[in-house]
């Protein structure tokens, strides 16, 4: 035959071939020009080539590729859709990234016990398009939600607006599937076994940032609709009138499904953004509040933030008037990191935590330090949890000003971290805040973690580099040792 | 001086000294006569005498005394109350028994910030009595609550009859101080620092039953105190009935604060007991149902509720009209455990937890272990969580009769597992569970969590023994080299 199918052949190293072998000579990528687009994912400010990218599309393959992986010492990593914002899935080390995106099936729901099970690889948004027409949903719900995935969020233990009332990622996982880093399948809590015993191997694995083991299956729970569901829209001629409605909203008892804020910079590009809505440019704070529940409550809880805004010297206040309206602020504001890129060349989000009753304090010190920097700063956030999202603005083209907006990252999680704070509340630490988990934890604290890790990845093969710094009892022997030379 | 005060000395062996000089003379017992008490929890089942017990006052004090048993190769544990149910408290090993009675202060309230500071002996009870007045309470209830302590409830991630809509311990743990087995002492999100990055460590050392460290302190969560509440009694002539009422309620899209349920074997023991509140004898089942929140919304969930129990054919049904009135039903029902002991010499609580869909197979399955065993079983338990509490009525006076009431609570366990569940969801595992723990693990899963005490407990002296079986591939590894020696 004159012109057979040329068939596809692997013309790397025998790595290429054995793991080709596994998954499937169409399911691996090696070449240079195929690699490239996998160098990062949402933290774009370093950049590292893996060695290959395989695309499993069974928990076996996935067992498979690691083992392979485990036995020829290659470093590997999970990947999802590509969107953290830590750097948690960048192979530092020219890893071997194990794609999940061909395993994205939604497998089941069970509405009687209101639990789904998915694939790692499935979109976050999918899962409540795919139950809304029973009336449920799935919480947790990261800004990218209609492209991050659900693997992606247990790995990252994933916020959004909603975790308010909701909580994050964590309060939602009943059971997860998972590969070891030596290839070995594990169940936790097979099908959401409620309450299982022993230690929480679930808690343990969400949010470890894929240095444990890589999630193959995921039990998660779903949610019935609220009854009824309320929005407000808040604007403050002062920032600190702003911050105080915040916390006086939560002392009233009231537990908003949401509770947004943003700054005057933080407006300016969401209205330079795809999705503008009309927001007045001279307000120096805008709140986004939502009620949900049972809708005989909601219109009192409703009365109390509108007279709890009125008595912080809310300069106009409304209440949406359709879901059409609804989705408007909620588009506006859930687009609003992307939405910097019309007012700025390059952005770095921050991601700290802090205590409620301390937010009018740590953004009077964001805003000195934003003048020390010379950097304009904007905040888009989940206020109502102490979530902050400073969002760096700088030009990489500008000789400097990288470093400049990387320093000022810095800065503010240590303002966070000073008042008593965290250095995440769901972006995850990934290779971006490695050095500052030391504002919070000892080096035996430190320690105490990367021993566990020893249990789970005692080769350091998975996903290495990320989550913990080298502790500094180690680096100081170096020295000691150094200076001792020296005299 | 003829009559100068005698100083009391230890005239025990040197360890005795030795503790005493860290812990003060009148804070050490070591003689048999003292320590008799000590020798069980609240699983009397199982007794075995401890070494000594000490009473410190400080995490330095506790720090210290571990310090020197892990020196010294001597077993040790913590003890809160000894009201645990799966004999996690008992010194198995003669262990020297570190009680945390005398650390009971609450450090600090922070209302601001919903968080409360309180030492590990510090009754549960109390915390909500100390800031009541300010219209706070700290939701997790168990039903030993006027005097276990909230040390006790971070080890056995302690539940209660309103988890149903506020979670269990682990959900309401910020922070925790805590002294590891070499006497080390780490804080985890000291202060309750929101979201700590890293592994979730405060979600591993609750529930670990004693094993990973010492709880020295506790950061809590605490809550503003619903604005209504209504409480619920429905009576069913068919136990059918209130369980398919209970699914119905929860599809209904309602959650109630609790729901609660009894047989006609428990509202006999109740009767007898020292809160009677004239509950018919001849009905199968009742329930107790609790809504709670913003009160213009509880009507509503209230009208739902009775229109769901009389579409279940409920016999009778009714609200409570006065705060006294919730007050006794509940008095009630949380003293239910005990009163079995007015219509049984003894009694054993089993504590399995099931996806709810399946409460109506597997009340079937006890009754069937209830004749099968000629034992009566009473239920009393958390079904909206579907968290049951068979009690297995026995008389240890007849010879084998604990050994079948035994029997009989691993069969309700045995059955739990089969649909999927759990064999605890509050009182863990301890010695009681140790063997049913296979019903739900695999021998992988149990290393990869004892491989993780590794970390934490070393040398295996801190509360030897509980939580985990020995991995069966061990003792299979020890049957082969026998039967491999024998022939």
């Amino acid at each position: 035959m004159l012109f057979a199918k040329k068939k596809k052949k692997i013309d790397g190293d025998k790595h290429y071939v054995s793991l080709a072998n596994i998954v499937g000579e169409t399911a691996i990528l090696y070449k240079k020009e195929d690699l490239v687009s996998y160098d990062c994912d949402g933290f774009t400010i370093h950049k590292s080539m893996p060695k290959a990218v395989v695309f499993p599309k069974s928990t076996e393959e996935v067992a498979a590729a690691v083992k392979y992986c485990a036995e020829n010492k290659i470093p590997f990593l999970a990947r999802g859709a590509g969107t953290g914002l830590s750097g948690g899935a960048i192979p530092l080390n020219g890893e071997v990234i194990i794609s999940l995106a061909k395993m994205k099936q939604l497998l089941s729901v069970d509405f009687e016990n209101r639990q789904a099970v998915v694939q790692p690889g499935f979109v976050n948004l999918k899962l409540t398009n795919s139950i809304a027409n029973k009336g449920y949903y799935y919480a947790p719900d990261p800004s990218s939600q209609y492209v991050c995935t659900i693997g992606g969020n247990v790995a990252e233990n994933a916020g959004g607006a909603h975790c308010l009332k909701y909580g994050v990622t964590t309060n939602h996982i009943l059971g997860l599937e998972v590969v070891l880093s030596n290839g070995e399948i594990i169940e936790i809590s097979e099908n959401g076994i409620p309450d299982a015993p022993g230690y929480d191997l679930l808690g343990l694995l969400t949010g470890s940032e894929g240095t444990l083991g890589i999630v193959t299956k995921i039990t998660v729970r779903i949610l019935k609709n609220p009854e009824g569901k309320q929005t407000v829209l808040a604007y403050f001629d002062k920032a600190e009138d702003g911050s105080h409605a915040v916390s006086d909203i939560i002392s009233a008892g009231i537990v908003p499904a949401a509770l947004e804020m943003m700054d005057k910079t933080a407006i300016e590009g969401v209205e330079a953004g795809t999705y503008p809505v009309g927001h007045p440019r001279d307000i120096e704070a805008l709140l986004l509040i939502e009620v949900d529940g049972v809708a005989a409550g909601i219109d009192e809880q409703i009365e109390e933030i509108l007279k709890v805004c009125k008595q912080r010297n809310v300069r106009e206040v409304k209440v949406a008037e359709s879901e059409e309206e609804r989705g408007k602020w909620w588009a506006n504001r859930k687009t609003g990191f992307g939405a910097m890129g019309a007012i700025s060349p390059d952005y770095l989000v921050q991601d700290g935590v802090i205590p409620r009753s301390r937010l009018p304090k740590v953004l009077q010190n964001i805003s000195e330090i934003s003048k020390e920097s010379g950097l304009r700063i904007a905040n888009i956030f989940h206020a109502g949890d102490g979530n902050l999202h400073p969002l760096i603005l700088f030009d990489s083209r500008i000789p400097g000003e990288t470093e400049k907006a990387v320093k000022a990252g810095t800065a503010c999680l240590k303002a966070c971290a000073d008042v008593g704070g965290s250095i995440t509340g769901e972006h995850g630490v990934g290779i971006e805040k490695i050095e500052e988990m030391r504002f919070i934890f000892t080096d035996e604290e430190l320690e105490a973690q990367t021993k566990i890790r020893e249990v789970f990845n005692p080769e350091n093969l998975l996903n290495k580099g990320k989550l913990f710094p080298t502790p500094s009892r180690c680096m100081d022997v170096k020295k000691v040792i150094k200076e001792a030379a020296a005299n």
